[in-house]
């Protein structure tokens, strides 16, 4: 059995494996219209997230198979004080497939090692978002055609984005890739993730010039500044509109390049953009669903495996460091061990967030 | 493909064809259990509202169909700034059909015009909620065998009342139909109402007083009055009781009058009213059922149909006005052009919310 | 057609047909997985509780039907005053059976004596909660594989946990059944449950020391100490930790003694006890299901019967007397009679949450 916590606990192998049987669904949809039936998903989503999880019940019941769960906290027994360790738990009892989003980094994870069912990290705080990512994928090679020899543009929030920080790590592994980083000064992709891409000689160049960037992109994945992510609401206002994509500023494009996004977007892209057919961010919306539903058949078909699922890394140590990211759920998951793992040059990394430790 | 905004985007023989559909539904159930087989409909509630909620979902589910959504705004992308357009896109993604309740006028409009898939209207503020006429129309029906030559009193809030509005316009094209409006001088019918019945010659009369009303009835339709309608909570409290229907009162009525109500009811009808036969509301919210189950099946059959859908109306033009309506749509939607029609007498509306502009 | 409103409606008889229902379904699931095509279950959650609901939605969709319903009261028209019985009344239209969840004692009662379709007590504020004490006896039955002769230690908060006065009354009916109650000098069992005990002849002990009542049981059913529960917080704190059960007292108990537990927990049991095979909590929450299955089966058969439901008691008396529990729903619902029915020893008690009047 295995779940999927991070987009790289897939191999690229099984990247395309999924895109693969993605497009089969487009092409055969009534070959897979039964094919969970009887089966259950559980949405248990402890924040709100209405495409994501509009997406997981498309594809559940494109799959013929039943959905159940939550939409928010308020309705959900953590707001009694349950553990997620408890939930998982209690969840496996009623379902064959678990969907997760949590405000925490680290839940997803914590969640599949107390689950005997698979899970499907559907957000974990800002840490990971695995199936954005095949939405994103499955759109490149639906747009582009191809994963490899594209460069790849990426403008506004790199600091917090996960989306984007995900994208980098999965597309960092076909050969060809370009990365250009395109923020303003405060929302800078983070030392570490081009720290590795140095380590691995990932080409890449930042900028904070989004048209000066442009003519040169197969791919734009714009993203929100999102508001919740500033202490100064002040910042917020002023940077929000820097980054505005408008049909004045795709005339300087390449005729083919595709735009993504991962949505809901505020205003970063004008509406006007949505009738140029490089505008490819509802078509990605779509291909989440198909993903999804690939990744849904994928991990059911393997949970026919009876080993259990795969616990914590073979060279992870508890206690002897100390977490500090506020946002982990080693912060309040209740009895949870603080394990770390060795990380690249030495440091010592939280087995949940991935956040260096001290 | 079409989607219905407004009642009166309904023809007489669409209804009357509605109503044929519905009452085969009721005598043949077993005919219709399979019919909407892999489809899925996504009820898309801003606003929370659950009899109409679930009458949606146990309509698509008596049809063999699928349900998708959320039940208030807390739950949904719109809590993170996201428009009703981008969330009409992106749902096409994911279901065959939307209902949709939203609490600015408006609303609606603007889904169906980004949709890709049938938008039902389930409310738009105080503007239009054609599934509760549809309600209303079958119950008529049902109760009096006939559309025409019917004596129909409204009794309660006529001001406010949106459900009353359009079951005014929807009788009005039947022969013979009289209208008694009884409400507290507060809540009397707008005058807009009571003009274009005048232009039209249709004969209504007005009174504040119920019982002498009452003899004279074929219908009457009770409403609620609301307490968020009004600024100052001391004139609720003053009105809320003045139009409480009771067993005493019904005595007046004629042998064969039914009483309808939109429901929830909070005291205008008395609970030892529920026992008469002509008490006909809770029947009423079973002919919602079926009455959405029709318009599902007649909405799916006409997305069949490649052409897209209709747009604004062809003498609409955009700017030169100003809607003032607080509660319309166009107030908050991102990049929303104001638009306008030009309306009876001369007078300018808006396309979206249907107020007079200038 | 019948409802369930208390464990003791079901005769002891019917408890044992249930549990064995529930075990045929465990042991050929296939059997049963079309048994409720095209039935639907209104799942009508006046305030959230995440387990009990998902419980109920797994028993349906392995049923074969559809679920509907809200997870909270915002989402309700109880937001703008609807009553219990017209939301009864109303939501008949839509379901075939309804399991509803209400902070109100009686609210289940009033339901179901104006629903025309069966209504499960899913929780009726600190009244009855009928199927998680199904959920209790089927885990008994399936560990100790019997129901008679059995010491069943009750610890923790004894006053105010309803879970534990249903299992009381329960396994009171069996032969042989002894308890022992548990808990700090605040929170005993009431003075009402023991008296009943005395009456009927069962024996009891009572202590404020879990350790030294360890060896003795063959049931241990711990039970949260609930903030919500307290006028004063510190009490809480200084109690919450005082019944915690660890692997240290785990070594006293007998070899097959079994753990059972509502759920969720907080952290009166540590997570360190959960690998302990005797830890049957977990395995409980599954029985819950297995029972709910068994218990909507049962129900959906009998309401083929076309006989109404059974009404108040014969003997139920209307005012002359006073109900004084702030928490009875015939506090809030709308037009609702004080009805009281002759309790043992000549208290009168009100027929909607049990509690003794004047």
């Amino acid at each position: 059995m295995r779940s999927l916590i991070d987009i790289l606990d897939l191999s690229v192998q099984e990247l395309d494996e999924l895109t693969d049987t993605a497009l089969d669904i487009i092409a055969r949809p009534e070959k897979y219209a039964h094919a969970c039936e009887g089966k259950k998903l559980a949405t248990l989503f402890f924040e709100p997230s209405t495409r994501t999880r509009l997406s997981f019940e498309a594809a559940m019941y494109e799959l013929g198979g039943h959905v159940l769960g939550f939409s928010e906290a308020a309705s959900s027994s953590a707001a009694k004080g349950e553990s997620v360790a408890d939930t998982a738990k209690i969840v496996s009892c009623y379902a064959d497939i678990i969907a997760m989003r949590h405000p925490r980094d680290g839940a997803a994870l914590v969640a599949a090692l107390n689950a005997s069912i698979p899970v499907i990290n559907a957000g974990d705080g800002g840490h990971c978002h695995p199936t954005q990512t095949l939405a994103d994928l499955l759109t490149i090679r639906r747009e582009k055609g191809r994963f490899d020899h594209l460069t790849i543009g990426l403008c506004g929030d790199l600091k917090y984005g996960r989306t984007v920080h995900s994208l980098v790590g999965a597309m960092s592994r076909y050969e060809g890739t370009r990365f250009v980083f395109i923020s303003p000064e405060e929302l800078r992709m983070p030392d570490y993730v081009r720290q590795a891409m140095d380590r691995q000689g990932i080409p890449y160049t930042e900028t904070a010039d989004l048209d000066g960037a442009m003519s040169q992109l197969d791919i734009l994945y714009m993203t929100r500044i999102q508001r919740e992510r500033f202490a100064d609401p002040a910042q917020y206002e002023r940077l929000k509109n820097s980054y505005v994509l408008t049909p004045e500023k795709m005339a300087a494009a390449k005729k083919d390049m595709a735009v993504l996004h991962p949505l809901p977007r505020v205003n970063e892209i004008s509406v006007a953009v949505d009738a140029d057919p490089r505008a490819a961010y509802f078509r990605q919306a779509l291909n989440g669903k198909y993903m999804r539903m690939a990744l849904i058949l994928k991990l059911l078909d393997e949970a026919k495996d009876p080993a259990p699922q795969a616990g914590l890394p073979a060279n992870a140590v508890t206690g002897g460091h100390q977490c500090h990211n506020r946002r982990c759920i080693c912060q309040t998951e209740q009895e949870l061990a603080q394990v770390f793992y060795p990380g690249e040059g030495g440091a010592v990394r939280c087995v949940w967030c991935d956040t260096a430790a001290d």
